[in-house]
């Protein structure tokens, strides 16, 4: 059987380099475009694939799209796809929850999601830091682990690949080495929308700040727990829900850090009881946000809607 | 008159280099010995010293000395000197309030001690993560904007040479490049005794991570705030406060960064409000681990101690 | 087939956690032990394997075993080995050239020595500044490109896993972040001796540096030509010698940088004109320090002992 | 008397912000206006000083005035500000050898032109690569210990702060970050012109990398020299050349890092025999790009203009 015929615009940012790489190595299906208005010409680094400019390309040679584009810019792409016949995975913000075409999308997080997103003409990949505040939260919402009310408070850093590859000042190299800060205070950030549709039993507050690193998010979580729940509750309440997860560890001791999980498609959780507070366990979630939190989990999302094993390609 | 005399003991740890570094550029004193075991004999890098062995130093030569010693080595040298009529500043952990030796020292927080300090024989200088959240929240405290019962959160990171300069696996450059982690979960780390005889009213949840630079502290803190107060109120009661503190700078909006503080003796601290949760308000402390959290703070003390401006010496 | 039982000794530094790393990606071999007299009892990362401590590992149980020890500890190791009738490839420098034991092993610098490499019981893994030199400038001297004479100046920079896993001052992250410099000047460095053991025709100047990254080396030569000789001519000869090596690229245009060669395991290779002076051709080879320069290079090597494709397993 | 009025156009670049800090630290000069097309209205970290737009600026308010300009854009500024009768500094390449200007201007190498200095309208301060070049090598010309003949391999490696704070892709974090390369290979990099003019004798090699740090730069030099000539020699040339220079330091033995110099206004300069060829001696030259070689020379520059001691202000 010929392998499925795969499409990715947008493909020299970040998210679209991690696409090619992942898709490399997947197996079962084929790149026959990769777009690029900046390198049209110039090799993908896939086997004889150039960059192609998005107008000079026919989309009906494709099954399915992944959209890798700036924020804002996906929502056309994913219209002509759809008209044409062809499955969407859009990785940007654009028809996430929040972004006012919600409704039109199936929302691909994976691991909470397969059955739908199985079916799915058109999925709306999740946003880096909702992975790992929704797949480490969700378990326990549901089994009633978090104590109502006070907000549960996420204290997120990032590695500058999660802000793009369009040149700012702000991401230069000799502003960010050395440097160490809090950014969107105020509980404003894009992504809280898609935090609070995943869970939207819990006032949260998030706040993130810039790691001078390349890759790698962590999330260290303090989490107010109903009484008697302790760290060990946590890790059990995470095994009953992600025990066969493939990209989703669960650590019997201790917590995750960036080392863990960078280069991988992997989310690693740990949790620790705090001494003299017995009502706040603190959750710590470590992925890679152009693995897990981009590409990674697009390729899931992919595998599932393309009838493969869950895992196909998968660095874990 | 001729220059007050120094010693330094222990010159060639992190703290001991920042401290010959802060002495060298105040003009009022004269450092006649710095000691290191491991390069006895090398020039100092002052000018016309070289680094002498601990033995063979001559305690009475100095009228203070500053002691940058590993935490646990400096009570028996405090000892020697206090009993010789030699004043001390004791930049480790061994005096500071939870030693077991608390009471025989002057704590040394020179914004909210001074007058304390300016007659003291004997210093603990603070650490460097209390010295934020002590001169964050101590003002809040007083004027009862904090809100009683719920824990206030502090997540922290430091660079790398928080840690001291003794070789270990865990800091060297290949382990800690492009990573990022949480230590001391759990609420243990050593430093929360010495916060919490400073904020004895506030329950805290002190988390630390360790942050790929080699200088700098940022502390996030998410404070419960009684009815009413805001960020502005927040910012009002640190300029009531620190109006005045030559190393204390308040910004009038937004947070500070690493690279705001970082080679300087400053605490930068800022304030914003959180959408949603009118309960928490998010404060930022920003400081050099080594100026403001060590050898600044250190040189602030010995101001106030020999009679010299408070401010001399200081990088502000 | 039973797979080819492999031992790893040493398996917790640098070297040995890649050798783990790309042996668990290999497929047609299985390690059975991997020693580490300070992790021994913890999980090895490859399933279902622990650390043992040296004492208690049973050599007879492996076919082939990898010495990945801190220099001058593996010649033992291969003694008690090959008196077993074990296979032995050493990571060391144990039995390079300049040893002194080179006569008792096969150099494995596997794109030159491949016939030898097949056949051999013990195995000197080249070191990773003589793999780039010597892969870029054999060719060159076989082919008489390079003039007579007048020195080759080798400018090397290595990341920091290159100085090993052992704790010291010099490797602290704080030492090195920010930092560069060049070190073991006086044109003495032990690397010399293997360089010059395989190109005994060349007068080599070798210069390296300590670059502040993890992995990686870059080594940009200036290298007298004969008449007549320039870049395109040291590409092609370059491509008669290495076209259908499976871990050696050589650019059409430019040059390479670290980025292109880190986390795998190859070798790239890029030359340049120099306006203005003929005589003098730039060559800069990139390599990973750990792929191609040690791990990647000694999986080959076993690759070809054991009768698989050369390539099998390798990240190219 | 009071402080002579200075101005500094194009303030918020890498070389203007360093304009500021050592003008700030200076004490017998006031900065009157700095202007930044982009921040105009914001402090400028001097008290009292906001930033001006270009074309709201009082150039007679002034009697010196440095220009940080991006390359290309200062010579205007230079034509308008000397018709006015005030003094200028350009940092930009705009009047250096080579630009074509140049016969307009005097080179400001302060240690070896001094006294042109002094009484120059309009002074072209030099180039970070070419300082260190020239200083190390002029001394060595003039004393005729370099072998007339073979090259002199300059091997300079930067941190990003050189290359300017435009937003451009290759100087985001996330590319730089773990990263090392040659740039400007075929030695036709801009500053090679400007060397040439300085050591008209000598045939230069020069090749440039991208160093993963912010501020700094290491030259290491490759230096044919006459028969007899060792590093001890090259030494004591250096000795008797820069024996009094405030801002040149000469290792007595081994070669300056990174570490030496950054953050200061200083250059220090080391040299080493090489075993084996004693025709080489291995010149190494720290500088910090954004000091000694911008700002700190500029403000020595400035020194001699308006008679102040030379090294008034620098940080040596």
């Amino acid at each position: 059987m010929a392998p499925t015929a795969i499409g990715v615009v947008g493909a020299t940012g970040y998210t679209g380099q991690e696409m090619l790489r992942v898709l490399g190595g997947h197996g079962g299906v084929q790149v026959v475009f990769a777009t690029s208005e900046r390198e049209a010409g110039e090799p993908s680094g896939l086997a004889g694939l150039a960059f192609s400019r998005g107008d000079d390309t026919d989309l009906d040679a494709v099954d399915l799209v992944f959209l890798c584009l700036p924020h804002g810019e996906a929502a056309p792409w994913a219209e002509r796809a759809l008209a044409a016949g062809i499955r969407v995975i859009d990785l940007t913000a654009d028809h996430r929850p929040g972004s006012g075409r919600e409704a039109d999308a199936v929302y691909g997080m994976a691991d909470l999601n397969a059955e739908a997103v199985r079916s799915a003409r058109l999925v709306a990949n999740p946003g880096c830091y909702p992975t790992g505040v929704t797949l480490a939260l969700a378990p326990l919402v549901r089994e009633e682990l978090v104590e109502p009310g006070p907000p549960v408070i996420v204290n997120a850093a990032s590695g500058v690949t999660g802000a793009g590859r369009t040149p700012k000042r702000d991401l230069l190299f000799a502003e960010v080495f050395g440097d160490f800060k809090a950014y969107s205070t105020g509980n404003g950030h894009r992504h809280l929308l898609e935090m609070r549709a995943s869970l939207p039993e819990v006032p949260l507050l998030f706040q993130p700040h810039l790691l001078p690193v390349a890759r790698g998010i962590l999330e260290t979580i303090y989490l107010p727990v109903a009484p008697g729940v302790d760290a060990a509750a946590v890790r059990s309440a995470w095994e009953r829900a992600w025990g066969t997860a493939p990209t989703i560890r669960v650590l019997a001791d201790g917590v995750p850090s960036l080392d863990d999980v960078v280069g991988t498609d992997l989310l690693a959780l740990g949790a620790a009881d705090n001494a003299g507070l017995p009502g706040l366990v603190t959750l710590v979630a470590a992925l890679d946000n152009l693995g897990k939190g981009a590409a990674g989990q697009a390729l899931h999302n992919m595998n599932l809607m393309l009838g493969f094993s869950p895992e196909r390609g998968l660095r874990c």
